[in-house]
């Protein structure tokens, strides 16, 4: 059994126990974004974390240590993604790539944000025009810094 | 002249004169991440908005019918971008990207975030531990909803 | 069991039946093209529909659960596809689909048509010389519209 | 003088002149999508149409013979678009291009719709909750007929 | 079972059996290279057709419905083909295509030659410094011709 | 001077003579497909052949030293062609290439069609249901021979 | 069974074997990369070769018909390989490509070597600062011949 | 000035003086080989060398320190080339790639052929069916040998 | 079985039995790194590993012989890696590959650093502000030294 | 003028003034990686640094600007680098990719190197069996730390 294997059997048991991954989140304790992410084969969860789901879903107790290992990371299988969903990220990146770049740039100079110090929320904004949904990434700023 | 050449002479004078994107937005009264994007060729300028850019860079009056026009959008050259700053925006989708989607639709059912009736913005937020970068997307639901 | 599992069940059912997508459409009392494209794995069903679906194809009952889920989207395997079918819609947009945009330009301004909330129709035009394709895509227009 | 020179000249001189593709369509008197079309460099033109054009815009008399040349099709740099408005098009293929390829042989039996004996039209349809953009492709099916 | 799963069963058998394509063709009485491409899955059969040729190989009966979808075209898992035999083909396309697409436009004017209403054939050329392979495509000529 | 600018001046200097391929090797006694590919920058040129074509296109006699070198072949930009004219014929590999192959088996053996020691043709076939285009490769058939 | 079935049974075999394919060469009586080779699924071979093989290895005797039929050619998944060993092949075109070429035509004028008419051999050369690689392609030349 | 403005002189001047790659690697007195891929800009070259060829050609003398500087090799543009010449090349690879590495490996163990402690020749083998080319790699045999 | 399988078999008895690569490392006798290696299927053993290996981790026999072929190496299943991990290695080539050359060159003269004479190690330096992850690439200069 | 013109400046003059990258890092005092890095166009200078770097190189005032401005990175134009010397950096983390990320993973646990708090020193280790190339890269060990 690998990561992959582990994951379809969380989705599987997932839908027959009619759960939400936020509700799953909550019973362990975690923010649903990661516990999502951990699901899905992106986050290693510890031992204890593990047993929960695995107890939650009713998974096999081999499932537990598969849980614990440090993925290969990544969720999609192309460069590009093509679900619509997941497709408006890609865009926002050729649209506003350099936008983005150019304002990380002007308020905190030479640098990045973060993707591994970082954490990441899906909210809905009510709006009486249409409820809209807010994508917040947090990653700490990491200034270019020449060390050797 | 085209909008590529557009962007080239705006820059260009941008640095000459010293200006930062946010201080031409503050002066032509919009928003700092759209008015990065539209100088860097990615949205179309009102009449007054192109002609006080063309007066605040001290650019040519050709300038000011060409940032009019509606763009040929896309401010990246390549699918996976190479910049770092830029390629975080890619890494969270690869690793996140699944994650997303599934908290939109437990969260709204089946559809997406619109990157078209949509803003962004890019903030510092002070944390003792290192200032944080907040990039937040923020797109009106859009439910997949057939109509024929 | 994944959707695209209950997809091939769906294709091997619908053969031994010898029931069409229009058929099974009518039945169901859903638009032709959006039943093909949930049949195909491309939309998630309504209890209802999906109980339906398994009934008149015969189907196991775990299947209707899979139906209801949302769909990881895409129905090809390449970004340019092979089928000569197929590929002429590629073509299309290879050859107009600058036209298209300058004419959706033209008309609402800047702006996209909407995938999403969408609709798709395939028809026969009668014709002496030749009947025709009649092929129209309907979605909403969306305005690029900064909200932040 | 190739026909990309030409298509920039016809662009610029557009602007300058504030001219609609529709509009110099109708002055020449033929389909607004054609006549884009043929502008943005996808059609030959007839001598005719050619010396309007040029008179219109009020271009060089070389631009009329290069006008005329038919020409290397393909009107976009990648096989996946990148600007959002043309995306969408691309999106309905990799969503519906099975649907559609299943639609057309359930009605027409095995065949294609052309893309050369072919016209398409891009139209507003007027909607209470927001105005639709309707795309219509019309080709004349051709089924597949071996013939040696 | 599917198309695919269908082509190896045929292949399968047809080593079995010792035939040729050629020989299948003239049993069912039609174009050996019509024949060759539907036993490679790229023509769906007509009954009668499908029936003879499961007869012939000894097949399952279940092969008969599949051999008569509409498949899905592509014969091939690359763009480039990588086989020496195939990838001549390809190189005549990027050594020839532009005189290709020349000759047919000084002889046709606009427009292409049908890959839909087309067959081709393989022969051989004798000739004493050593036979020659002749392939010939012929397709109906379809000018561009614009309706709407 | 390259071969690439040798072919603007050739097709430059055709379009303002109002000459065709077809004339102009007429004109110089070589066949019109060889002459084709060799204006368009596919082969290179006796001295003889390429005063001759200097002279008819009234071209500057540095060119005469540049037909005559042996050129970097490839007449396209990309592996799959974008033009509707050319893309027919990458349509037919990508649907009969693993026909043709088995035919070329079948007849000859184990071994190719040469795309070197070959030529190729481009005629109408007049057909009252619509003339044809009759693409007519022919290539010396090269067994695998393996020679150490 | 396929090719690669057999491909893959026949070094599974070899390794229970201990064989080198220099020895089953040797026995068959035929050139080492010529068997090497085709033990790989490259060539097709004779029925007194394919039984011998089969022999040898202790195979079953499905296999001997397999290893006769001509094959799909083809060895890595990938045209830009990723073992080093097989990447230096690449690098030496990559690098001295051009100086290939430029040399064949110095030498032979305008033409090719073959592929096909071919052998290959790989060698050490001894060398007392270390041993050499020696790599030998031998193909027949083929000049550019236009037939037609 | 870059080297491949220095490749482009060297090319025009080779050709306005009729002076082929040999022999100018004779009066410099360096292999043919080595000298064809210094001027093709894949090796520096010492001053001495740089000189000669440079008063050989009758260049400027700028371009004597352009052939000394080490350049970034790689002389063609693309991953699979399409020039026929060169083609063949990648082919063998495709096809005996796979042997080629076996073969190594029987009789060097593991490691691989260095393509930097290497040369290549190209020669004509007279053969009274037709001469053949001969294209010898020959570089230093390299054990993987782990050294930390 | 195959080498792949041989590694997935490794991974899952180490997970098993809790053994981390470095303590296999240091029971065998080798170098963590490239015991590693080994493991994931990038090196052949010698006889002795094998058998030791596959004692420690309590492996099939079998598994012995396939540790000893010399493997098809490459580790990842695309150019540009997805885990961020992994990711910042081909970051580092993207932005300071020219770097690196630069400085090989100024350094040693025209040549590379071998990737087959070659060890590296990952190792932590204590660091107040942060632990830092040290890796050291080292391999033999090679020089280009055509020999011919 | 943009960054690119300026390293083509820079190049140049450094090839007049026969200048080093590691001479002008010593005037200016900055490491030599990093010098290299900043002067081939991958890092931003500070004003001090800029003036000097001019000043030693005897450019244009206006360089100095450019020098200041935070660069779009990426010193390549391919994914996978074709030079000799960089690509074996790029075989390493295929061949080695997956070791690295093991050991990483085993000293620090979940994380990653950073690219950014970074730097690398490429120097010569004396061998008498050949002196050997030794690049260091260390950057901060940053460990998965979800924040939200």
């Amino acid at each position: 059994m690998d990561r992959k294997d582990a994951t379809e059997l969380i989705l599987e048991a997932k839908r027959q126990e009619g759960l939400t991954f936020e509700s799953i989140a909550e019973k362990v304790g975690r923010h649903k974004a990661w516990m999502t992410a951990a699901l899905l084969g992106q986050h290693p969860m510890s031992a204890e974390d593990a047993e929960q789901v695995v107890d939650i879903l009713g998974l096999d107790q081999e499932v537990t240590a598969v849980l614990q290992e440090i993925p290969m990371r990544g969720s999609l299988d192309t460069d590009v993604p093509v679900d619509p969903t997941i497709y408006r990220l890609h865009e926002v990146i050729q649209v506003y790539g350099t936008t983005i770049k150019a304002l990380i740039h002007e308020e905190f100079g030479d640098g990045i944000m973060s993707a591994i110090n970082f954490g990441l929320n899906v909210e809905r904004v009510e709006d009486p025009e249409g409820d809209r949904v807010r994508i917040t990434y947090e990653g700490k700023f990491l200034p270019f810094d020449w060390q050797f």
